[in-house]
């Protein structure tokens, strides 16, 4: 699945991105992503896409549940067609809803003249639980992205290019559609500036924006002297979204298998510890989702496509807390906790926890682009309201120095000095980036079955086209997810199919509904972006084919973008070398007849965990100057999109290995890439007069190496259609 | 000629760097190089490549002197071997030099405790005049780069690891060698800051400094509370230099005919207009010798290889001021200057008409990264001066307001808020990248007659070798001035040819000396990089040669670095593509079996000018986000070197011009490269069979049009060797 960009413009993006977001473009701001010190220079080399960002991919209002079971007996998500009922407003409609939110406003202790309501949960997560949608509850707009502004007078929607005719027809005319990207329209702040009287109280719930988002928000306004005020206590719309409210997700989580992870807890927890200690800091906030259950060696199913659980994680010089809700945790978790140290508090405990850190004199590492502005406010108040006991303390030192007997120990001497923070990006997004050994060895093992299930489902779908049936995109899309769950180990798609039929293909978020979705057949080509979460691995791949006949135009445009797909592919290059370097390699071809795609070419993908992660990616923003490290993994998907007509992708996954050259100038280490995807690649598409004997080869070796590794795993015409498949192409 | 990256200490180079240098790599700072403004974000790639930088190229101590006459007789450069004398140092030694600097130290009015001498003349030039060479005279260490410092007691010189061995001989044992890059090596600052007592005064010559270079050098020892002192009346090397120091060069300038300009003065003035009006700005400093150059179709002999002369210009809008000696105008040119409205002023006047133009309330720009301190100091504290007068100005004009027949116009109106400053980058920088159709066929035309040249040459080199003739790689250089200096509109080399055999073309900066170079015979690689400067445009070219037989190894790398030759000159790509994402292209071939090159890929080319110019470069350095545009000229020139055995580097000059595609993606235009260089690139070295049908293809075309477009200059030998040299590779 490629990262998209969209294009709201910058400051409300800064509102409403996801962190995830953050790892493939974001504005030029204070909100510097996490590790990625100089994206906030990228420059978007298309004239056309001037402040943009990516945001999160899949709408998120879809009632989607699966069924958390332990491995064994295993974890399965149900078809999605089954869940496309629009999510129920309660009984209020819109115009009540917004009523009710403003008489809150002067509630005493409140006393705000707006609120902001952002898309985010309290972990910037890109997939998140159905109790947190509250932009969508509130505004009635389903879309994925957005941010909802609410004066005592007017109510304003923000959301970009992709959802402006979804807006249009779910906002009451209580709401103004802002098009963000669009020709003259303001930002958040900038109508905020614009609509209130100087001065004003601007509220917002601390704990969904980043605490570099909540900085730059409350920079903007204060232009007009106005205050950005948090609001603790409760959220406002879960307020008056009271008993109608979905309760917070409450599946149990798993200890994710050591012969999965790989390392275990007691080990990462030792070499965070070395981190942290090199730093001088005595504890670290770990607040993203994925983070903390790489970390922990568990996985769990608060929210759709990622194996993650809500919770927070403080780890301390000598000891850790995991905040989460205790009816999450079985017995086997518990003891797996236990074993690496862990102490159990609740997740609502959070705060206090905190502070109480700031009491003792910690020096607290937040990574202040994800962790929460509440969190992070919080933290800063505690230490200087603590500050002065320390500097007593100090005083007191003195004498102690004079007796050596009884000088403090070199531990307590570091928090004489009173607490402090240290606003860094987290050191756990490297550390989960770069693979492992028994993380690859699942991430290639999980990749065969997962090309077992598209072989089945192929030949399948070629049947199905055979026999004149004309599957709709959404029966396809369930019948994939049919194949899947067939394969060992499958617990959930990794973000929701893509399956695009002609022109539905060129929208390269296309999201089909069962109402209104295409039907599949042999006039157009058909683009399928999908993945599955198994409990070895997490896998992403992109095919587009013709059951018919492609045009002359497809064919060249497909093998412009295979031919971008290998020369990426094969690519070497030195150690250190950041993403972008190689973006060009997969855009060549295409260039050199005028055509190109607006997304990246490369995201990183988790090890049975997010299917976006960073800090690398392959992108044309050049900001990214996180660099390729052996062990990542990363996709490979140039594409290509004609409006209104086809779309083309492929998509393999890469590990990024070592290769063993004849030299290595510079005393440094040169990387290449394994492939992970083993599914064929339609031939028919291919004009073999483009390719050169370099690429002709490497298309006939994938094939050998597809059959050789899928073939064992598949009988009947599952097989027979992989043998089909993998034949060498003809001659010239 | 390759820009070269040395290994200076950031802040030692931000006190010696020549603006030039910065086209290429500069460290973080708040030295932003002009039009670069990412480029201070610039990461290299290799691990033992820390903060770096571009250094001026060539040795400027040598007494290069150019007759200079008009055009139709000649003007030609004189062999470079008549010259390698050593300056003479005058009669004072280097110890009774120090004794007299610091005795100035005390002289009322100064009060210093130390003194900063850089490399640079007021412009910032890659190539200065002899009587600037400040730092060589003091120090007898004549490399181009280096600083020196001297405080009462020590004297120190940091140079880079270029010059080690070259300082190590010519510096006497009252100065320390500072051997920049090393480790544990203090940069400039840092060791002032050891070495001096706190709250010392620290002189420098504001003229030899830039802007930025100076503000960064002020907040550095402001850390020791040193107080950065600017002596403008007179430079204390000059002062104890005497009269043995070399008059400042006073050749005659030229007109720089319309029809290789293409565009007259008063055109160019009123774009510049038109864009000082933008930003409100009444009025602009140029400094930079080229800019003023082209600005006025004006050309000079005032330093070797860059056809520029010593000057400023102030351009308002309406008038324009050039300072210069008159003895360098001829009537022509006087007659030229008056038909633009350009008056001549001393040269020694621009700091009191820098002052004059603040008390007249101008707006005016100021490149900070190139216009020295001197100027941009002088007029900020004439700003603050004359800030009162407008003030009260400003309160008379309420009276005006209030009877409209007395308001001043618009002009005036402007100049009523009083004088102050814009820093940003000169806008003639970009102006004079993008080249007109003049320009681009006066580099066409040039480059045929440099091929013509070059085809002598070489047929005269290789019967020389046939004959065991061994010359020297000086006398090779000669040789080669002499087949050039035959060509039509030839005046000068524009660098010191690089003529470098066996182990010496491994020194990207070889310079070979006569009572030290080596013989060229047929046992080894030979690299030949040089260039001309013609009266129409600038040529700049590599090649590497074997007369004997090349082993497997230098084959391959040959063929390799070819290879990313010609991926670079095929390349298409959307407008507003900066260079760097193309760097890429040039070293994947290497890349693929572990070799690399420590240089850029592409530089900026003048039009009959500096044979180095911004805004553009194709680099591993990331940071230059300017965009390649239709009209640039850039050099393609990857190499690969290894170390006390060979080097390779195969440079053309590329014309960055609009291609013609079937599509244009995202509406916007695709660019290419058009070839100016047409000179045989040796059969022999090619490695065939890792060649694809594409790039033999290229190989076979490119001779094809050598053939074409050369053999009409050549008759003899010389017609006969390109006839042999253009042949197809033969059939695999």
């Amino acid at each position: 699945m490629p990262f998209i960009v969209s294009s709201a413009p910058m400051e409300a993006a800064a509102a409403s991105s996801s962190p995830l977001s953050a790892f493939f473009s974001r504005p030029a701001s204070r909100l510097r992503p996490r590790g990625f010190r100089f994206l906030a220079l990228s420059l978007p080399f298309f004239g056309e896409l001037h402040t943009q960002r990516c945001v999160a991919l899949r709408p998120r209002y879809l009632r989607f549940s699966v069924a958390a079971r332990s491995f064994g007996d295993k974890i399965v998500a149900r078809p999605s067609s089954e869940f496309r009922k629009k999510q129920s407003s309660g009984s209020r409609t819109e115009d009540e809803k917004l009523r009710a939110l403003r008489d809150l406003f002067s509630r005493p202790g409140i006393g705000i003249d707006a609120y902001i309501i952002p898309s985010q949960d309290a972990h910037q997560s890109e997939f998140i639980a159905e109790c947190f949608m509250r932009r969508a509850y509130i505004t009635g707009f389903t879309g994925s992205a957005g941010t909802a502004v609410i004066t005592k007078e007017k109510a304003a929607l923000w959301t970009d290019g992709r959802y402006f005719l979804q807006a249009e027809k779910q906002l009451s005319c209580d709401w103004k559609l802002m098009r963000s990207g669009n020709l003259g329209v303001p930002t958040t702040t900038e109508w905020l500036n614009d609509v209130l009287a100087p001065g004003c109280r601007v509220g917002i719930d601390p704990f969904l924006f980043s605490s570099d988002a909540a900085e730059e928000l409350k920079e903007a306004i204060s232009k007009k002297n106005h205050e950005l005020v948090f609001i603790y206590d409760f959220n406002l719309v879960d307020e008056i979204w009271g008993e109608s409210r979905p309760k917070p997700p409450m599946k149990w989580t798993r200890v994710h298998d050591i012969k999965y992870a790989g390392v275990d807890v007691s080990a990462k927890l030792s070499s965070l510890r070395s981190e942290l200690m090199e730093t001088g800091c005595t504890a670290i906030v770990i607040s993203m989702l994925d983070e903390v259950a790489w970390l922990l060696n568990m996985r769990g199913n608060d929210v759709p496509h990622s194996p993650v659980f809500y919770s927070y994680l403080i780890v301390e010089v000598n000891s850790a807390q995991l905040f989460i809700d205790k009816a999450k945790v079985t017995m086997e978790v518990m003891d797996h906790l236990k074993s690496a140290g862990i102490e159990l508090k609740p997740y609502e405990s959070i705060l206090s926890e905190i502070e109480s850190l700031a009491a003792q004199g910690a020096k607290l590492w937040l990574d202040t682009s994800s962790v929460n502005a509440a969190l992070v406010s919080r933290f800063k108040s505690a230490c200087n309201k603590h500050l002065a006991k320390f500097e007593n303390k100090a005083r007191d030192k003195v004498d102690w120095e004079t007796s050596p007997d009884m000088a403090p120990n070199k531990h307590q001497d570091a928090r004489i000095e009173g607490p402090s923070g240290l606003y860094k990006p987290s050191p756990v997004i490297l550390a989960k980036a770069v693979k492992n050994k028994a993380e690859i060895d699942g991430m290639r093992s999980c990749h065969f079955r997962d090309a077992a299930a598209l072989a089945e489902f192929w030949a399948w779908m070629e049947e199905e086209i055979h026999n004149n049936a004309v599957p709709t995109e959404v029966e396809v899309a369930d019948k994939l997810l049919e194949f899947r769950k067939k394969q060992a180990g499958f617990m959930d798609t990794s973000f929701d199919t893509i399956s695009g039929y002609g022109a539905n293909g060129a929208v390269i978020h296309y999201k089909p509904e069962p109402d209104s979705c295409s039907v599949v057949d042999d006039k157009n080509l058909f683009l399928l972006d999908s993945g599955g979460q198994y409990v070895d691995g997490t896998t992403d791949i992109t095919r587009t084919v013709h059951f018919g006949e492609p045009t002359p135009q497809q064919k060249e445009c497909f093998t412009r973008v295979l031919q971008g797909h290998i020369a990426l592919d094969q690519a070497v290059f030195p150690e250190h070398t950041p993403g972008f370097v190689l973006d060009v390699l997969a855009r060549s071809s295409l260039w050199k007849v005028g055509l190109d795609y607006r997304h990246g070419t490369g995201h990183g993908v988790g090890a049975a965990l997010n299917v976006h992660e960073g800090p690398q990616s392959i992108s044309f923003r050049y900001g990214n100057m996180a660099a390729l490290q052996k062990g990542m993994v990363v996709s490979n998907e140039p594409g290509y999109y004609e409006d209104n007509s086809f779309g083309i992708r492929i998509e393999n996954l890469l590990h990024v290995k070592e290769v063993k050259l004849p030299n290595c100038f510079g005393g440094i280490g040169y990387l290449g890439f394994e492939k992970l995807t083993f599914v064929p690649i339609q031939s028919k598409l291919v004009d073999i007069s483009l390719l050169s004997p370099m690429e002709i080869n490497w298309l006939n070796d994938y094939h050998s190496q597809v059959w050789d590794k899928v073939s064992p795993l598949l009988d009947g015409s599952a097989r027979e259609w992989l043998w089909n498949n993998t034949r060498p192409l003809p001659a010239r």
